[in-house]
């Protein structure tokens, strides 16, 4: 179907930008590395004929006109950007996937009615500044100027960033779509799960994604000399993390379908022979159900509150992002359902478990997601695998589907 | 007695040296922070007519001769440096003392039968590399080429930093002092306890300095993607960390004297939704009583490996330094007592649980220690404080024990 020789050396060309020596990869949003992504990427869009540009917020985009003047566009793509030492699979794949589907299409001499647009979208992990999708954000014209202000570890913000690489903070409203101009969006991406694996299917069918919910806990207790204060006069402020940590992984665990992380830790003053003052770390909660987070929440909260009031220590919890879990639309999934039956493709109906920009366009337009099958369901990790017959079929899925949703007839 | 306002006014001139907004002070050892507290150090010691000089570590010394050629040298002093945000007084204390001493004994027209050198030795808190003690090591001829490739956190080795000030790390053998040069070393410091506060006095005498142990843990799990990884299939590195802080914890305080600090925590990759796949921490753990401090030890690395076990985490300990604890000298401690009671100035004497730069001379000469109080027992902190009255006393102190182990007949 696909040229899936085409897509898999592409997949390894642009893993070998923000490759590192573990294997995997950093591609941080705004970075160097990013814009030689950016770069690559575009001039495979340029290869495919596609008028490439990129919007007010970085979303780089390759649009194929389609037989009706004015018509909705179809969207499709994913991200180029990668978390901390990721790998090569999460959001490339649905990028180059959605090139090649309009590469086939050119091939083939196929115009659809509606236009097309492929799209990388700006920084979907949020690993830079524990903020993400930055650009689906700012398509579905959400992004708010508060936004710009979060940091990276550097401490510059998004806007800095921004400016850095030419693009203008304030106008970040102008890569807003209106509703009636976006007929749908459909994702193809890794499950980083292992569903698939277990079911032995090569494709799958994404019914809602967990929201993800970010807090990001300060707890201040007492620094002072680690050989002179003993054990029972501290206040050891990471003492009190240790114990919510246990809490955390407690709680999560309970629901069965709950998942509680906690991926960033700062010590403060950090010195070997000084009692941690303060520490400061964040949660990542996530669940399909929001109910059943809001109860893993409030149960985490209340014995955060509990151990730091035994301890006498200062608790103050921020949330950086409470995303609402999605539903993937009905229309959506019937059009890759259908495209999996004329491919002969057995399937499956499944949940995302990671968040993903289409989550931001929920209000947009209909959303709709292809999972490929992961290898272990490793994925932020150099181990990340699917392999090149799961990639094409994936596509394979994601063309039929852009037929129908596009509308071509034959 | 000696000139307390001379002494007061001297301290808080050294404390505008690397201070930061909290009120504290950061000065790493070859720093530039470090380079200027030498500089205003040394320009007093020049006050004093001090003959003034590096040696081969970088310890500052001021030497002023005695009556007897070639008599051995008393030693007095202290250190400069400091630990992250640290307070004004652990260091600076002992040095500026120790060159008060010299200056009232300049205006009285005093000459001891032993020379006298006052030293403000390089890097005694480890803050920089995780390595402390690196001037009075080199004094005691034990400090090591391979001691000189410890990192900082930007991964610069102690030899390097050497370079950067114009030392040569392979002349570091240079600043070993022969026994038989060496008469006794005693050091004036604030106590970072509260048993003087306690016992309302104003100065104690140190019976014995307790051996910090130092290691550093690494727990390798896996790393993955928050939201998809179930949490019974997760190998979190943080959360077997977190298991072990507790029995830190619980190990230390059984005991009622050991002290068990983790100080320094890395989390890898570091992002926010990544599972952490790596931790690595310190542990400070430190008793007067060595068996003990052995036992503790024991009981921690049983449940490293029983929890690490549990949660399929690789785990490697690695000893940073393993210090004995050391006694005071009775020649020392008796002198001291002496001075008090010359001054009439009750006192008591009283256990280090921090460590101090006489512990690396105990094989070169008799070591002894002089307490000042400290209020609420707080050091490695801005709030670190020893008031204008018990500075002066200490000094005091300091003053008379000199005259009697330096042999001054009046």
């Amino acid at each position: 179907m696909i040229d899936q020789e085409r897509l898999w050396q592409r997949i390894h060309q642009l893993a070998e930008i923000g490759k590192l020596e573990s294997g995997g990869i950093t591609r941080l949003s705004f970075s160097r590395e990013e814009r030689k992504a950016k770069d690559l990427v575009g001039s495979f869009m340029q290869e495919v004929g596609l008028h490439v540009y990129e919007d007010a917020v970085g979303n780089l985009i390759g649009r194929k006109q389609g037989k009706i003047p004015d018509a909705p566009v179809l969207l499709i793509g994913s991200h180029i950007d990668s978390v901390y030492n990721g790998g090569n699979f999460d959001g490339p794949l649905g990028v180059l996937g959605g090139i090649e589907v309009l590469q086939t299409m050119r091939d083939r001499e196929i115009v659809t009615d509606h236009p097309i647009e492929v799209i990388a979208f700006t920084d979907e992990e949020g690993a830079r500044f524990s903020f993400g999708m930055i650009g689906s954000r700012g398509l579905a014209g959400t992004l708010r100027q508060e936004h710009l202000q979060a940091q990276d570890k550097q401490g510059a913000t998004i806007a800095e960033a921004m400016r850095e690489n030419g693009f203008d903070p304030g106008a970040i409203g102008q890569a807003a779509r209106s509703k009636d101009s976006v007929k749908a969006y459909v994702e193809l991406h890794i499950e980083q799960g292992k569903i698939l694996e277990n079911t032995g299917l090569s494709v799958g069918v994404v019914s809602g994604i967990a929201g993800p919910l970010w807090l990001k806990f300060k707890l201040a207790g007492e620094a002072g000399h680690a050989g002179t204060t003993p054990m029972n006069l501290r206040r050891d402020a990471l003492a009190a993390a240790a114990q919510l940590f246990q809490a955390i992984e407690t709680e999560a665990g309970r629901t069965g379908s709950t998942v509680g992380t906690v991926g960033q830790l700062q010590l403060f003053p950090g010195g070997i022979n000084i009692i941690p003052g303060e520490v400061e770390f964040t949660l990542d909660l996530r669940d399909v159900n929001e109910s059943v987070r809001n109860q893993v929440e409030q149960a985490i909260r209340e014995q955060a509150e509990a151990i730091c009031n035994e301890r006498g220590i200062g608790l103050q919890i921020a949330e950086l992002q409470r995303v609402p879990p999605v539903h993937c639309s009905d229309m959506v999934q019937s059009a890759i359902r259908d495209a999996c039956a004329t491919l002969g493709l057995a399937t499956t109906t499944l949940s995302s478990g990671a968040g993903h920009d289409g989550m931001q366009l929920k209000d947009l337009c209909p959303v709709g997601m292809i999972f490929a099958r992961s290898k272990d369901g490793i994925s932020h990790n150099p181990a990340e695998w699917t392999s090149k017959e799961d990639c094409a079929a994936g596509v394979d899925v994601l063309y039929h589907t852009v037929l129908h949703l596009a509308k071509y007839d034959g």
